[in-house]
């Protein structure tokens, strides 16, 4: 079976050709993280399918989760295996074929034509974003992490005035060459930061600490906000969208910060400004999400990143019924696994081909209204904020 | 077609007579606001159906949203026109039966007894209590907003002393001849207000400040609170409920603050005092709200304000499964377009229908039973708890 | 009909042998707190189904809710009667039959293996672990409430230092018996408390205020915190798990303040001891604990405690697509009225019958794996965890 095959069977309900060609389409993911290059032990493998930092408890496994399901029923055809093959036999036929064979078969089943691909310089087993693409055979570009930009300048610039400038100087660098940028400010301070821009006396006084431990990453209030203001600027004179880590991500401290609802102040801060805000995971506050993607113009929602049956039909469905179809956007999530990529794409498609249906089998929206909020939320929203 | 015989074919599943029509009887629509009587050219219309305060980005338009889809698809019948229509078809087809026709279709079509409807002095343009009822062929009376009352009273009284006892006044004047109060507390400060009552040197002192700009609307926590205790004697008085306007309204800078649950305190403040507590809207707090109906006496849940499909589905679906039948309440949510009140009731039956159909098919209640529930969700509540 | 019989019809989806089996199989309940051993009359019966604290307002009654609604439909039939029998009939065939004979043909329906009994020494009216196991016809535990402990040593030991150790002695005594510890400091004080743990100074100036006034429910957070890592210590040393309830309970002050969420950080600190953390209850905030329990290796969730249909229905949904499935464990939460346990039993089953119908009906998962995790969630999880 050629993996391209996986697709078409790959949606769980009859629709109209039209509807089910809009979601077989190639789509945009406009938020994957890169994939590990070299092949995987079990233990490493593990690891890279869970939020959780440590192996699972004795007796346990994190391939005894939603995501460990998942990839032993959809990705093991793609490895020429049966459906629902065990971990073990999985494993010994991914380092068979290798990572890169791997690699290949699953970017390329995703069914993508452009990856956005936020990148982690200091993560050199991960695919760049030019060998993401050809893997994937797909059009690639670059969303700069600005955090991880803060971190190389405080490393190598000088204190005060001069942190500041080679600050703005190194985004808007990297910003000409990135479709757009990206913050994490949720799970290195929280969501409820003080929407107000930092003072320079404040921004100075803060820097001057900063540098006397630069490799720390960055957590102090003053500085992530004065990083993500100044982001806002580069953004603006680029026409760039900027992005927000929001939702649960991993074993963070404070989880509940996270919830976008949070950042409404600053939101709003923004709207005069036209950069488009891009809410990223989101989950479980993709309800709050949703509602700021409807009541401010400039706010996105992303609807990826669900690796499970379910997870990913309850959030699309309450994201179908809450958000503008214009403001959805598709992303895969990919990270540290191909499998990832590929059942992000699998997931998203299957997911909105079950709430396409109900509407449909309900007679509340056309076929053809059906198809274009699919290739909206597929790939049109991307193309048209991120100017592809 | 006349515009009452969309309510039979309106209903998704095939129910027993009893049920059917429990759900097709007239409902107490517990809330709603005035629905323009003027024509509207196409960005005012649009600008209605949304919580945004802006319009739609370039490209995209505010019909692309889950209520544009079902006033696409729902509405248009009750204008002559086939389902799914187009926006501008929808529009001029509008503009040619002109608003007053239109409010009459919907308004009628939406099968509601009787209208409480929550008044905007400010707003010649929206139909009044009388008009609301005369076009809806219906009962109507007046819920009335406590903080628009303070804004009179706050233009026109002298300071200090004179501000709370002219509040008082007004307050009982207009309660003497409404079927409630609601507050919109949530939205000018939050639900996280202190639930003590201030003290009447902490009420004079604010006044006083107030009244030095009383164009401005009304944010100081303490007036806030001081309005809403004299809200709750003058309830308590007249056996009146107190509606709260709670969760996702506009583009406010804290949505967050709109979780019913905040106000936990303030609740059981109220306990001894028999005031009615109504929560407005809730989503996506409505389990909390849920929560609240079912852990205090006096506490009731609007199931209302959902105009897309799903979205009336899960609230409908999770108020159901977790507050007490006797506690829940139909309201349209109506506001600024009349297709508003129409897809309220019509959802509501809609989803209700579904819910309830789901318990029947599983052998889980009794027909009898699910018929009881919808007249009491629909109408018997309301009755009950505002004495009509 | 015996009252086993009602298990089989009680799952109300077609599913492979395997799968019925594994959810038909004993169950573990690992949270349940004792029933009543007297005979109700009808007001204290209302009072014991519901989260109020107060009689349902005049004219309605606490049995039009979703508990009520089961018990009507799922009790009745083993109390010889017909479903959605009147609740008048209900209660009059329950005193005919007596406490005793309707508490056993309810724990024994319920078809658990082993009872994790939470204690109220100071509810001599409730089953004791003991009568609970024996009614069940099944082995049962003692779960330790720590603020229970805390209370007895408050009314009768020495101020400062004296305090610190007599609780250190009590708990240890009591551990030693119990299959686990319990925590309520989500709902006397709240889930956002300091994760640190209190000085020894603070403990004891703390404490001797306490003293003061032992009769008084804890709600000091230095106590509180003191007590909780007292009970990490004892946990550790005898290798007992240590429960937290979260989530909405009763007609609380602070429901918000009950989202598991906000302990991420304290579970954090306690990653390193090897304590597993048992949230239980967790509604509405399920989704934040199953977030906790797949990132954090030592975090395990509890699917049970929803009367509802669909309110396990949902549930038992979200947390399958993002818990891992060696994380979740079944709990009936009886309370008050064997119903309770009864409901809590079969409402997983019909509830875990359904999610897992759908995936399989989607070829997303095998059967095999379906009937695994049937028996992982059902008890093998906590069998493990328990060490039972």
């Amino acid at each position: 079976m050629r993996p391209q095959d996986a697709l078409p069977d790959g949606l769980p309900v009859a629709l109209p050709d039209a509807v089910r060609e809009a979601l077989l389409a190639p789509l945009v993911d406009h938020h994957c993280r890169g994939v590990r290059r070299d092949d995987l032990v079990r233990a490493r493998f593990e690891l890279l399918i869970t939020e959780a930092d440590a192996p699972a408890p004795p007796g346990t496994t994190h391939f005894d989760t939603p995501a460990g399901a998942a990839i032993r029923r959809w990705c093991a055809p793609l490895l020429d295996l049966e459906p629902h093959t065990p971990p073990a036999v999985y494993l010994a036929r991914r380092a068979e074929l290798g990572a890169e064979e791997v690699n290949r078969r699953m970017l390329r089943g995703a069914g993508v034509a452009a990856f956005l691909v936020e990148t982690s310089p200091e993560s050199p087993e991960l695919l760049s974003v030019t060998e993401t693409g050809r893997h994937g055979e797909a059009a690639a570009d670059e969303i700069v992490r600005i955090e991880q930009i803060e971190h190389e300048v405080a490393e190598t610039s000088g204190a005060g005035v001069s942190y500041i400038s080679a600050l703005e100087g190194e985004l808007a660098d990297r910003a000409a060459r990135a479709a757009g940028l990206a913050s994490a400010i949720a799970h290195r301070y929280g969501l409820d930061f003080d929407p107000a821009r930092p003072s320079r006396g404040a921004v100075i006084a803060a820097a001057n600490r900063r540098l006397s431990d630069p490799k720390e990453p960055l957590a102090d209030p003053v500085l992530l906000r004065h990083l993500l203001w100044t982001a806002v600027e580069v953004a603006r004179a680029g026409g760039l969208p900027l992005q927000f880590h929001t939702g649960h991500g991993g074993p963070e401290a404070a989880p509940h910060r996270a919830d976008p609802a949070l950042m409404a102040g600053f939101v709003r801060a923004l709207q005069p400004m036209g950069v488009p805000v891009i809410l990223l995971g989101c989950r479980p506050f993709h309800r709050q999400a949703a509602h700021l993607a409807a009541a401010f113009p400039h706010v996105y929602v992303d609807v990826g990143g669900a690796p499970a049956r379910a997870g990913a039909d309850a959030v699309i469905e309450e994201l179908l019924e809450l958000a503008p179809f214009h403001k959805q956007l598709f992303g895969s999530h990919a990270h540290g696994v191909a499998e990832t990529c590929y059942l992000g794409a699998l997931q998203h498609r299957r997911a909105l081909a079950r709430a396409l249906a109900l509407r449909l089998a309900a007679d509340e929206w056309s076929a053809s209204d059906a198809a274009r909020v699919a290739y909206m939320i597929g790939s049109g929203n991307a193309r048209r904020v991120y100017r592809l």
